[in-house]
């Protein structure tokens, strides 16, 4: 079963990291300009800046913010770090807010050193530790599972249904799933954990992009949708079906699309997104 | 639970790739010099030679084969290219045999422009269209799943359920699955499907090395044990658990271990699969 096609770019959101090389200003006009809906902001594109008068920027070119990225990196075998860690959670949530971001999207961190297991137990408990401020402020959490291939050092939790277990396990309207196409298209169960983490509300965020073949580098080799593998119109139909209705984000990260002229690259964006999102 | 520590090599066998710079000559010089006990024979290793002459080079060197690298790579959309696949795995088979090599090893292929569903099935039908050939030779097949991150281009089976599930559907003495930790280790049903595994009998081989981090290449970055965050120990434990009492085999793409001194790194591996394995 296919989605409804995209027929404007209403719902189409783009993270200031896909178009890395601009500052958030640029970034905003540019957006706004080419009648996309939202903007999810990177933390290191508010570096320096006042964050109310960004709010207002953002306000201003009639821009959506749908969420701020990222929090997370929990676990460390370390309790100094781990805490050092839930500060650092904490004040990304006052970012949050100050924004105007409804939504912190967790990356929730692995330490090499310890098993997995601990590291998740970790994430678990360092969610719970931000909960209460997370719900105070009114700025939601999205757990984002990260492909296993980021197993090692940058998320423990690599599946939908690790994301679905946490999630329900806090049992909070505060926390829910970031659901990324590139780093969960290979699951079989995905359509099945998709459905769960539907029936519980807890589908908080959409993000796209592509997975080439060959990938040449693990971190910086995005595919613009439609580049790759992935059936993205398949997931966006499994999302919209578990009650998502939310914006679709393109997060790409990619050392070929950041070397190019970024004006030229959000045309491809915007193609791509009604072609093949 | 950690298993019996291992206190000598006889069963340490050593895949011809991760000594890639040595002919298959010099490799089991050195190999059956160091006191390993297997070798496992990667197909390029055997270009230009006579099957029938390595078979007793191999066996002069005292070296068990343990198995054949590799088969597989079944799924094309192409209906021609698929029936390439299988004759070529038929060769392998044949080639196996030459060898006295019992097992070969099916890194099982993954088309990009088809679903991975779609690739799956031609998977189990090309090891369906195979086994007869195997059966009558004496060679057994073993499923490698490969990590996520092949699921593109090298692999649709990329966790141990999927290859419990094909192993078990074509229900055959001759047709099991290798375990190979850098594939599987970030797996949270890694141990109960090795449990699967080992009730069904498939656990034909198991491979070792270690996931480094930062990993800064997909396919030639794999680490010695202990450079890692792998828990190979208790992946043994494991296996074992499961019945497996064959050769851990050591299987390492490096580039950068590739450029030193071979001598120098079978050392390493040696020192490494003592300490760390």
């Amino acid at each position: 079963m296919m989605p409804k096609e995209l027929t404007d770019l209403s719902r189409l959101c783009v993270h200031t990291i896909t178009t890395k090389p601009w500052s958030i200003e640029m970034a905003a006009r540019e957006f706004s300009k080419a009648g996309i809906g939202g903007i999810t902001v990177w933390r290191d594109a508010l570096k320096g800046k006042n964050i109310g008068d960004t709010r207002k920027m953002l306000s201003d070119f009639n821009l959506d913010v749908v969420s701020l990225c990222r929090g997370g990196f929990f676990p460390a075998m370390d309790q100094t770090k781990r805490k050092l860690a839930i500060d650092d959670n904490l004040k990304a949530i006052d970012e949050a807010a100050n924004l105007g971001a409804p939504l912190v999207v967790l990356v929730c961190g692995a330490d090499p050193a310890q098993p997995l297991k601990e590291s998740r137990k970790q994430i678990r408990d360092g969610i719970a530790a931000c909960l209460d401020h997370a719900t105070a402020c009114g700025v939601r959490l999205a757990i984002e599972p990260l492909h296993p291939m980021y197993a090692g050092d940058r998320s423990a939790i690599n599946t939908l249904e690790q994301a679905n277990d946490i999630a329900e396990a806090l049992d909070s309207s505060f926390v829910g799933v970031a659901i990324d196409v590139y780093h969960l298209w290979w699951d079989p169960e995905l359509e099945k954990q998709i459905e769960r983490c539907g029936k519980k509300k807890n589908i908080f965020a959409f993000h796209i992009c592509d997975w080439k073949t060959p990938t040449v580098d693990m971190l910086n080799d995005r595919g613009l949708m439609g580049e790759g593998c992935i059936d993205i119109k398949q997931i966006r139909a499994w999302v919209e079906r578990g009650g998502f209705d939310g914006y679709n984000e393109v997060e790409i990260f990619s050392s070929i699309y950041w070397q190019q002229d970024q004006h030229q690259f959000l045309d491809k964006i915007k193609s791509a997104y009604l072609e093949h999102s």
